[in-house]
């Protein structure tokens, strides 16, 4: 199995509060031309839906590719790329208003499967959807394997996980909190609406999609995958205060001003 | 809030496959004297173990530390620097043997608190610990607010994520595909039980624990919070397959053997 990780550029992208920096292994230009499962992840995602060079190499491989898949708001970037035009797809709960604005069957599942397009829920149902495309792609027993390697039995403190669990009081904390970076994905939406109505009148007219493979192949592997890693993390294409890589990932954490969330028990 | 990510010098600590790097902020020299909650994270954690700047500087910084903490097998750090005698702890399912072999008292809870010692189990286990640490430290609200934030309303496709649900078979396919690292890792045991019994004879004879602080202070904000990032990833105190950092985080993965655990579908 190949993973590549894939980015406009070689450069490091970094998290927020630059500290993790990812990799990326090859570019959108030097990328193999066909990748078995196309993976996009989330998070402030709005920059990246209005990149073009990230929209048009999705929608490349998207089109060959035999499973499509995303978690969060990943969702956001690859309905910005047309790839879930008639399809069902789970994101972010906080994101399920803007898929549907961009004509998207909303699902509330934290794995979402669609004929082959594999979508999760936000942040942490990364791992429920992990696990689900591991059975469907590498089979049942590598994806038990994994769930015991990484004592994925969860017992939450609380029952705050969702919207319904964590209360109106709660959400209306959540979209205070995140009111600057939900402007932001708002205003995407409706520019990417605009962009796909001039380019392609007849775009959401009866396109069929993409026919997903005769037959998933449990117990076979793949032999690549691709992650982009430009929308989780804090690099060119970011949302959230971009700063520079100042080399060796050397960043005194104490010059950052504290992640929106952090202020709250203060 | 400051985090300062801690580590022997500044260099990034790569992960196992060298596309992931974490940047440490400050050097077990540099770093301040006091800090709120000292957290060591897990992994593949035999050499640091045995690493004495890593030892020595936890066994320094835990004699004031407010509040000492690990997930995973870090619980096995903090034992090797001494910090869990006289206390109950969690880690990862696969490495309480280990650690009762270093005289701690195991937990097989998701979040164990014993005092001022929070201590989590295997590594998805650190998202309970993380939101019970939370609720602690910064207050309930502030926990549930994470909780909605990352959507944790887990759904496990398998009851595989313990020993127990996942059942003989797999525990045994478990035990074979991690036979070298556990080796490493009992070695490791017994060269920190040697190492104790001979600079210290009495130390498992009525050492008193030192005491947690009078009381918890919810919804009061910790000034510094400190995480050592050499036992999660791939740096030179890793176990596993430590590459050199190639510049740029630039390293194609086609070139590394695939992890144990990805050959289980071929």
């Amino acid at each position: 199995m190949t993973i590549h990780l894939l980015s406009n550029t070689l450069d490091p992208v970094l998290s927020e509060d630059c500290v993790l920096a990812i990799g990326p292994t090859a570019t959108f230009d030097d990328c193999p031309e066909q990748l078995d499962i196309l993976f996009v992840p989330g998070g402030f995602v709005g920059k990246a839906m209005l990149d073009q060079a990230t929209i048009a190499f999705l929608a490349d491989r998207g089109a060959m590719a035999p499973y499509i898949a995303s978690v969060c708001n990943g969702a956001l970037i690859l309905a910005a790329a047309g790839l879930l035009d008639g399809y069902r797809s789970a994101t972010h709960w906080a994101g399920r208003d803007h898929l549907a604005q961009l004509g998207v069957e909303v699902s509330t599942e934290r794995a979402c499967i669609d004929r082959n397009r594999f979508t999760g829920g936000g942040v942490t149902a990364g791992i429920d959807f992990g696990l689900t495309v591991f059975a469907h792609t590498l089979g049942e027993k590598a994806a038990k394997f994994a769930q015991l390697m990484m004592g994925y039995d969860p017992k939450p403190p609380f029952n705050a996980g969702s919207p319904q669990g964590a209360g109106p009081e709660m959400v209306a904390l959540f979209d205070k909190f995140t009111a600057d970076s939900d402007t932001t994905l708002r205003n995407a939406v409706s520019q990417v609406k605009e962009q796909r109505a001039a380019s392609s009148p007849t775009r959401h007219q009866g396109r069929m999609p993409a026919s997903p493979p005769a037959s998933s192949p449990p117990d076979r592997p793949f032999h690549r995958t691709t992650s982009l890693p430009t929308s989780t993390v804090c690099g060119a294409l970011c949302d959230r205060n971009p700063r520079p890589y100042r080399g060796r990932g050397v960043v005194p954490t104490s010059s950052f001003p504290a992640p929106c969330h952090c202020t709250l028990g203060r």
